[in-house]
C-alpha cells in the first residue's frame, strides 16, 4: 500500500474512512453514476472524481478501511497514473470498460459478516443486482441506503438551475402530443398504466425538451411519470418558467418538483412500465410492492432513434454547415501549419469557433480529441494546455470533433498527414479507409441485429492481421445525446433491440492504432435509407451524412479497389456540391482542392 | 379440426388420447428428442413420427382431448401438408426451427387446473424450464415421469444392438488416456470431482470409440460418468466386446449396463459437472439433492472441435479421397447426362457408390441432397424415389454431400448448371460465389465470436438485395457428427463458447433459393489455422479443405474482382494438384478441364 501524502485527495478518502467507522462499513463502492444513468454527470454526483482526483469518464473507487483501488481499463491508465499519484488510491488495472473486477476484489477482501455499502441512488438495477449476488455468496452485507457523501463532502455542489427550453418546430418535427400519444399506444401494448423514464434523453426527446445541466448532452436533470392520461415531469425548482409549464399543460403535464419523484412514484397502483436497464436501484425500491412490473425498454428509446424524414432533412442541412466549418477551420489550420505555433488545443479553440458562426450551432457534442502522432494512438485522449503537443515536424493528426445544432448533432472525424509520412503511414490509413468504405456501402435486411455489421468494417482491416479496440460505430441523437441507442455496430450483444430500422443515425468509425506511435480513425455519421424490396425482405442502405472531404495524400492507391475509388470520388462531389456555396475565400479554395477525384 | 378418417396415424392418436384420460392428461407434448438430445433418433425414439407420420427432423406434435398439432417451421410445410393428410392432425406454422410457439398453445388452450404430460426423459433441460414457466403461469400442472407411449406404441422398437468399435490410431490421434486426464484438468480447473455426459459425439471422442447406432453420425447409444480416477460408460449389453472392455479397463474405463445410468448419477455425491444445454431434465432430476452443480460446457465439447494438426493431415488425405470420388461421380454424371436417365435419387446412389470406393470411406455424413431447380430451393430437400425429379431440360443442379471417414467427416454442395441458363442464374450463382470467397479469404483475431463472421459471406449478397435464411456456417467433427458446436457461423447467440480458435473445422456456405425456381449454395469446410501476430493479438485465417473443382460456366465474371479470380484460380490448381493423382481415365480428364483457369 502506498503511503498517503499530504494530498487533498487523501485527506478526502481518510474523512470517508472516519464516515465509514461510524457506521459500521467495512468498504465502499463509489461509481462513476447518477440517477439518471448518464454519460456526463453534473457536478454534485461527480463522487468519484472529487474523492480520487481521477477525472477519465469511466472508473470505479473502492475504499476500506486499509486501502483504496480504482479500477480502469487501458484508455485510462497513463491518466490514472498520473492523477492518483500521492493520493494513496492504488490503480486496479481492468480489461475492458465492461469488467467488474471490483466485484471479485469485494467479494475476496471484505470478511463474510463484513457491510459494503453503495448509493442505492446512482446505481443501476443490473449492476446491483450483480454486486448483491456476488456479496451474498460471501455473507457478506449491502447497504445502499446510505450516501456517505451527505457528511463527507463538505460543500458539495448543488444540482444545475440552467433554465430548460423547448425544442421548437421546425426543427422539431413531431408535437409532444404526438409522442405523448405514440408512448401511451406502446404502454398499453405492453399492458401498462404508467411509465417512468429516468433517461434525460428519453424525456427531452418525449417532451421537445431541452437543457444544459451536464456538458456536451443538451439535456436537464429530471425524471418523469407518464399515465394513460397525464404526465409529470420531476424537475429543479424554478428550471421550467411559466411560459413553458403553460405550455406544457395544454398537453396534460404537469411539472413537480425533482425531490419528489421517488414519493409520487410510491403512489403508482396498477401496472408500471420500467426499463430495467435505464433506472436505478433506488428508483425500483421505490415503487409500492402492489405494482405489478412491465419490464420492457422505455418506447421513446426506439421511437427517437427512427428520425422522421423532416428531421433526416434538418440532419443533411446541418451536415452542410458542419462541413463548411471544417472547410474553414483546415484552411486556417493548413495556412498556419509552419507560421504559427499550433497545438493540439488550438485546434479545439479554431475549430469551435469555426463551428460556431454556423447556423443553429449550439455547443460542441463532446470534446474534441486532436491527437498528434502518438497522441492519437489513445483512444480518449482529451488535450489539455499543460500536456498538449503542438503540431510540427513530421506525422498524422486525427481529428474527432462535432457539435450540437438544433437540426442535429454531428460526429466526425479526419486524418491528417503533417510534413512528411511514410508508406505505413500510408498502409495504415488506407486500410482504415476501406474499412469505412465497405461498411458504408453495404446493404443489409431491415432488422437486421446491428452487431452483425461490425466485421463489415474490420473485414480489410483484418486482412491485414491489424485491429481496433473499440466499436465500429454507435447511434447517434437528434439535437441530443451522441451516443445513443438502442443499435451499436459493435461486437455486444446482439439483442432483438439493436435491430437496424428506418431512419436510425450511426456512425461509421473503423480505426487502427499504434502505440506511442500514431492513430487513425476514419469516422461518417450515416442514416439507414429504404435499399428496396428484391424478394427477400426490405432492405436498407447507409446514406452518408457526413459531410467534409477524406484526406487524399495519406491513401496507398495500390490498395484500393475501383469501386473503393469510385465511392470516394462520388463522396468528394456531393460534398462538394453541398457545402461549396456555404463557403467562400481560403475555405471555399481548400474545398476545391480537397474534393478532386483521384 | 379435421375428421380424421380410418387412417393409421388418427388410430395411435387416438389409442394415445386413452392413455392420456386413464392418467387424468389434458394435453401430451411429444418432441423431436431423446435422452442424448441428438439431431438423429433411433426408431425407439421417434415417437413424434409414429404417431403423427411427418418424418421431417424437427417438429413438435402437440396432442389434446379435442385436437391435435404438429408445430413445424416452413423448410417442413410441403412435407407436412401431404404425410399429416387424413391424420387429423393440424400443421401449426411456426417461425423458425427455434420458435416455441407450442408453448403458447399450450398454456392458452389447456385449463387451469388441467395437466400436460411430456416424456421428461427426452427433454432438455432448457425446454423443460421454458415450458413448466409457461405453464405455471396459468395454473396448468406439467407431468415429466411419464412417457405414455410404453403402453401405446405396441412393438415399439428395441434400441439397436449394433456393436460398438474402437476408433484406431492413427486415425485416431490422441490416446483415451491423454483425452481422459485433459478433461479431469479440467474437472479440477471447473471445482469438480464428478461428471456426467449424455451427449453422444462427446462420449466417443472422449473414449476413441465409434458405433452406428443411429444415421450418418458414428456414435453408439450411451451416458458416461467420469470421476477423477475412473469413468464408467453406460450401454446397451452386447454392444461392447470382451476385448474392447479389456482395453478400456486398461484406461480405468469400466462397462455398466445402459439402464443403469441414472442409479449410478444418484449415488454420486460432492461435486458434478453437468452442461445444462446437454442434458435432459430426467438426467438432471437424477441427481442427489446434496451434490453441488458445477454447470459448464462440457470439457470434451471444446477439446474436439480444436482438431490436432495430426487430425488436420488425415482430413487433409481424406480431403482428397472424396474430391476424387467426386470427380469420378462427375465425370460419369456429364458423360451420362441426356444418354440416361439420372434423377435426383440416382445422383445420390451414384455418389454414395464413388464415395464408397475410396479409402477410408465408413458411409454417408447425412442424406445427400441433389435438388434440381425448384427442388435446389428447398433447404433441408431429400429426394424420395415416389417424388423425384429427372434432371433433363435446363437449370441448376445443386448436390450437397459428404462422407464419413475413418480420417474425417466431409461436407461439400456444388451447384452445375444444365441445359442452357439464364443470365439470372449467372448472376445469382456468383453472388453466392463471391460470399464464399469472401469468408475464405477473411482473417480474424483468434477468440474472436463466430457469430460475428455471418456478415462477410453475406455482404456481397446482400449489396444485390438478397439473402438466405440459413447460418453461413456449422462446426463439423473429425470422423463424427456432420453438425457439430461449439463454434456457428450465424448470427445466433455469440456466447464466450462460440469463439473462433486454432484447428476447428468449419462450414463455409452462403446461398441463394427463389422459391420455385432455383436454389444455389457452395459450400467448403475449413480449417482455423495460425496468421500470425502483426502487433494485434494472434490472428487465425482459413485453410480451404475441400477439394472439388467449383462449376465456372454459371460465373459472370464481370460481377468477380480480380481478388476473387485468383482466388478462384488458386483454389482449382490446388485441387488439381491434390486430386489428379487418385484418379484416371475419364475421372482424371474431367478434373483437368474443370480445373482449368478463367
Amino acid at each position: 500500500m502506498n503511503t498517503a501524502t499530504n494530498n487533498i485527495h487523501a485527506t478526502r478518502i481518510t474523512a470517508l474512512r472516519a464516515a465509514m467507522a461510524l457506521e459500521g462499513i467495512d468498504a465502499v463502492l463509489v461509481p462513476s453514476s447518477d440517477p439518471h444513468l448518464s454519460e456526463y454527470l453534473p457536478e454534485r454526483w461527480k463522487s468519484r472524481e472529487w474523492l480520487s482526483g481521477f477525472s477519465g469518464s469511466m472508473g470505479t473507487l473502492v475504499v476500506s478501511a486499509s486501502s483504496a483501488q480504482l479500477f480502469a481499463d487501458s484508455r485510462y491508465w497513463g491518466q490514472a497514473v498520473s492523477e492518483l499519484a500521492n493520493t494513496g488510491i492504488e490503480l486496479f488495472k481492468i480489461k475492458s470498460g465492461a469488467s467488474v473486477e471490483h466485484l471479485d476484489w469485494l467479494a475476496n477482501h471484505v470478511a463474510a459478516g463484513g457491510t459494503v455499502a453503495v448509493d442505492g441512488a446512482v446505481l443501476g438495477l443490473a449492476p446491483m443486482r450483480a454486486l448483491a449476488a456476488a456479496l451474498a455468496a460471501k455473507n457478506v452485507k449491502l447497504r445502499t441506503d446510505c450516501d456517505l457523501m451527505v457528511s463527507v463532502w463538505a460543500n458539495r455542489p448543488s444540482l444545475p438551475t440552467e433554465p430548460v427550453y423547448v425544442h421548437q418546430a421546425p426543427h422539431a418535427t413531431v408535437t409532444r402530443a404526438a409522442k405523448l400519444a405514440a408512448t401511451r399506444a406502446s404502454m398499453k401494448d405492453l399492458g401498462a398504466q404508467h411509465h417512468f423514464i429516468s433517461t434525460l434523453d428519453d424525456i427531452c426527446y418525449l417532451f421537445n425538451l431541452r437543457g444544459s445541466d451536464v456538458s456536451f448532452n443538451p439535456v436537464f436533470i429530471a425524471h418523469a411519470l407518464i399515465g394513460l392520461d397525464q404526465a409529470t415531469i420531476f424537475v429543479g425548482a424554478g428550471k421550467v418558467s411559466a411560459a413553458i409549464a403553460a405550455e406544457l399543460a395544454l398537453d396534460g403535464v404537469s411539472i413537480a418538483d425533482y425531490t419528489s419523484a421517488h414519493a409520487a412514484l410510491a403512489q403508482v397502483s396498477g401496472t408500471l412500465l420500467l426499463d430495467p436497464r435505464r433506472i436505478t436501484h433506488q428508483t425500483r425500491e421505490a415503487v409500492s410492492n402492489a405494482v405489478t412490473f412491465v419490464e420492457a425498454v422505455n418506447p421513446s428509446t426506439f421511437a427517437k432513434s427512427r428520425k422522421t424524414e423532416l428531421e433526416a432533412q434538418h440532419v443533411r442541412d446541418t451536415m452542410a454547415q458542419d462541413g463548411a466549418a471544417m472547410a474553414e477551420f483546415y484552411a486556417w489550420f493548413e495556412s498556419a501549419l509552419g507560421k504559427e505555433t499550433i497545438t493540439e488545443v488550438t485546434v479545439d479553440e479554431h475549430l469551435t469557433a469555426a463551428r460556431a458562426k454556423r447556423v443553429g450551432f449550439v455547443g460542441r457534442s463532446f470534446s474534441t480529441i486532436a491527437g498528434f502522432n502518438a497522441n492519437g494512438a489513445l483512444n480518449h485522449y482529451r488535450a489539455n494546455a499543460a500536456t498538449c503537443a503542438t503540431i510540427e515536424g513530421d506525422g498524422l493528426l486525427l481529428i474527432d470533433s462535432g457539435g450540437q445544432y438544433l437540426g442535429g448533432t454531428t460526429d466526425i472525424t479526419r486524418v491528417w498527414p503533417i510534413g512528411n509520412i511514410t508508406a505505413e503511414h500510408r498502409r495504415d490509413y488506407t486500410l482504415v479507409l476501406k474499412g469505412t468504405i465497405a461498411l458504408s456501402m453495404a446493404q443489409f435486411p431491415k432488422g437486421v441485429k446491428s452487431p452483425y455489421l461490425d466485421a463489415i468494417a474490420r473485414a480489410p482491416i483484418w486482412a491485414a492481421g491489424f485491429d481496433y479496440g473499440h466499436g465500429t460505430g454507435h447511434g447517434v441523437g437528434y439535437f441530443m445525446n451522441v451516443h445513443e441507442g438502442p443499435q451499436s455496430i459493435s461486437q455486444g450483444m446482439p439483442d432483438p433491440h439493436t435491430a437496424m430500422e428506418l431512419g436510425m443515425i450511426t456512425s461509421i468509425e473503423p480505426g487502427l492504432y499504434r502505440d506511442g506511435q500514431w492513430g487513425i480513425r476514419i469516422e461518417n455519421l450515416v442514416l439507414n435509407v429504404d435499399a428496396g424490396n428484391h424478394g427477400f425482405g426490405d432492405f436498407l442502405k447507409f446514406e452518408t451524412l457526413s459531410l467534409c472531404p477524406i484526406d487524399t495524400h495519406c491513401i496507398d492507391r495500390s490498395l484500393l479497389s475501383a469501386v473503393e475509388v469510385d465511392w470516394l470520388n462520388r463522396y468528394h462531389g456531393e460534398v462538394h456540391a453541398r457545402v461549396s456555396g456555404l463557403v467562400s475565400g481560403a475555405a471555399r479554395e481548400w474545398l476545391d482542392r480537397r474534393c478532386l477525384a483521384i
